[in-house]
């Protein structure tokens, strides 16, 4: 038997869940029934604590949408941080970025699956939105000088490109299970062997 | 100046709505708001028209669901049909299935966004996930009998490659844009160049 909050009966003085367990319900919420989907009465009903003890922790439900994102984000940039400092060809930081992105994506799955649905409609996703813009055109200038630089084909807009790597990568979101799929650098060894080097086996 | 309805004044004796305009109107809506998240009366009141005047067209919004994520799923299975009649290798088949797929996407994209966000809560959705199965299974088979013909790389679990692939096809419902992006067939040759022969150049 699990001696962890069930949810069910919260005990007086024992409110059963910090700031963080009550993000990863929030976010498996927001995932399955949609943000705009979602009430803090129905969050509340799923903890079974009451919207007052939700209060105590966040503010908002927006709150919990940009402390999400931002775990998201913040860690998709880190990898991005990562790979300034790495000396060499941009193709090789390419390598590294869509690597970092793919155990971004693993490790933080409903956190990303849930930046990846954003639409824009509150302040808060209007935000990311933007910080997923800025991501992108990092990638893109990173495939322009790769292309520069003579590594990788220059018949392909780079930013063409920079969505088509990058829509392989984020399908993750749609079919990666942790317990079922092979693990995360594997993955990302699929990923990089298929965008960088191709399916095809030349003779 | 249009004379096509503008949803705003609908006059007696003329509908101005046919099934198939009725259904446009649907899918936008759909995706803006998601299916769950619009009511017959939204759509009404997005037409400009009663909801009995709906009533006349489709027995109820499940009904238009099933027609929308027909349309894409028939699209896809045609190119799949096309394929089959293709003699050759399958990394051959493979390549066409995936042009083909890359034009039912920009074509019918709309209806293709619907079916890519189906959740499976009701019967309708349960029926397309199965079909999107059906597919994903075929394209699986593909990969692996092109793998064992020795055109495609051998190191890769096939029903991950296939994944890898569609994903990159299926993220075009996020970013495509008919006016501003390449055309169909141009988006079609950066898919293969990439999935097929690698970002990399090799001297």
């Amino acid at each position: 038997m699990s001696t962890a909050p069930t949810g069910r009966a919260p005990r007086r003085g024992r409110p059963g869940y910090d700031l963080e367990s009550l993000l990863q319900v929030a976010v498996k919420l927001f995932n399955e029934r949609g943000y705009d989907g979602t009430s803090m009465e129905d969050l509340a009903r799923k903890l079974g604590i009451t919207k007052s003890a939700i209060y105590h922790h966040v503010p908002s439900k927006e709150e919990l949408l940009r402390l999400a994102v931002d775990r998201a984000l913040d860690g998709l940039f880190a990898v991005v941080a990562e790979v300034e400092t790495v000396d060499g060809r941009a193709v090789d930081q390419l390598e590294h970025l869509v690597r970092g992105s793919v155990a971004v994506l693993t490790e933080q799955l409903p956190f990303v699956t849930l930046l990846l649905r954003v639409r824009g409609n509150t302040k808060v996703e209007r935000a990311a939105l933007s910080r997923r813009r800025e991501f992108d055109q990092l990638v893109t200038k990173l495939v322009r000088r790769a292309a520069e630089e003579g590594d990788i084909r220059p018949d392909i807009d780079p930013a063409t490109t920079s969505r088509l790597l990058f829509g392989m990568v984020n399908s993750l979101i749609e079919w990666y299970r942790p317990r079922r799929d092979s693990d995360s650098v594997e993955l990302a060894d699929a990923v990089c062997a298929i965008a960088f080097d191709g399916l095809r086996r030349h003779p």
